[in-house]
């Protein structure tokens, strides 16, 4: 394992302050994550995969549907594609294992009409937005195991930028949309992401209801810090950041998401 | 921990064959998930639900956005009236914790607005498929941690048969939208939910590209022998049960969840 913050820097790390007395100790494992994407050349064993893929599917899935599948890309030609897919990030290349994680209705279409089922409400939001909850549980539970064995993980949203290329590469069937990557390896000791600090639990967690106004705390403050203490040469607050980010400009592809979900008739009505 | 089945059994009743060799020890617990319904009247220390938001935060989140909100639900009316909003499932009122999840753009668009940005893209498809991500994958993480402790966990999709009902109960604000409900607490010893047989690996896990036709393996011939197992009298199969499960007349009233989203302003474009 070699993420071992004690709680107490763990905490203040995380939420700039000392931690409440009483935090179960086998909780701690959990709030040490943090994105990993430099990794030793080391590979996963097949048994570890398939005990990571037994952990995903482990998770709930809403009346056991199942609605998902993950494609593993290990010939490194296809792994170079998929990075060139993916804004270029160097680890999709260079991780241990890289999972591609799918929002799946056709294998359910099909074995459904094997057996006389139509299955004429999937096109409804609700299945896609099913679909898509349980592939991030799924890969979620993965995440939680493969740490707990001391494995290091990356999502990879930009599985989201090219779509159809994405659909060619994998030969991914109408009705399964791609949604994340994932990287997994065995974390270089050498580098050593930091824990990324986030809103306080009174931004996040609402007694009863919401609030009458949201609020970020002290938010922009901490990551003003945490963007110096990484030597990011920043001006821009979090809330300028965060903002810039989803404007209209940097949709990266992705602006045509809409379009090709209703082509795999996910999310139409 | 009252779930503690060895990993062969664990193994055979998942996936109905023996394990590979070299299933590291540290994966089985993830492995042990099913949902839990009936629970001890015993509460949740505050310190541990710290722990878990802490935890549920603590997971990864696209470019940092934690584009979510939790509400805790502990007032005895208006648990009942959540409870009578999601298709009356007992545990919504029984549980020692119930948390609603939601995808909120709103916290991001307002702290943005105090900075001069507009977030003109957050209305695309991609930052609602973001938010459902990661709504999703911080419940997961603390529905790891919550296992790793002893507690035990349902999530309840219910929670969006009626969206106008519970944006009136919670009072949620335009931009935020509930994915789903979960219920915490200390395991019924006397309940003893069974593990839930999982399509096979192959089933799931694609090498390198999607297969040329989908399969469910033996899938439907397990989970028959399941049912039996559990005394239900069905002669429907998984396949049946499951394409009549999303036909078009058990949605639920969540029919009007893409109208929903777009008076949201999530996924319109």
């Amino acid at each position: 394992m070699i993420f071992s913050e004690p709680l107490d820097t763990l905490w203040q790390r995380r939420f700039g302050q000392d931690p409440p007395a009483g935090i179960p100790e086998a909780v701690v494992p959990f709030l040490r994550h943090r994105s990993v994407r430099k990794f030793l050349p080391k590979p996963i064993e097949p048994a570890i995969q398939e005990a990571l893929i037994a952990a995903a599917t482990s998770a709930s899935t809403s009346s056991n549907l199942q609605l998902y599948s993950v494609v593993s890309v290990q010939d490194p030609e296809r792994r170079a594609r998929i990075a060139e897919l993916c804004a270029d990030q160097s680890q999709v290349k260079t991780c241990a294992w890289y999972l591609a994680w799918f929002a799946d209705h056709q294998r359910l279409r099909n074995a459904a009409a094997l057996v006389g089922e139509e299955c004429k409400g999937l096109d409804y939001t609700e299945f896609m937005l099913m679909a898509a909850i349980d592939v991030a549980l799924a890969a979620e539970r993965m995440a939680c195991a493969a740490e707990a064995i001391g494995l290091g993980v990356c999502y990879i949203g930009a599985l989201r930028n090219q779509p159809p290329a994405v659909a060619e590469l994998l030969r991914v069937p109408d009705g399964a949309v791609g949604l994340f990557g994932m990287c997994l390896g065995w974390p270089d000791p050498d580098a050593n992401p930091a824990v990324k600090p986030r809103m306080s639990l009174d931004s996040i967690w609402h007694r009863e209801a919401f609030p009458d106004e949201p609020s970020i705390g002290d938010y922009d403050a901490r990551m003003a810090e945490f963007y110096q203490q990484q030597g990011m040469s920043t001006s821009a607050s979090w809330s300028q950041k965060s903002g810039r980010r989803v404007d209209e400009h940097h949709l990266s592809g992705r602006e045509i998401l809409r379009e090709w979900l209703d082509k795999n008739q996910m999310g139409t009505r």
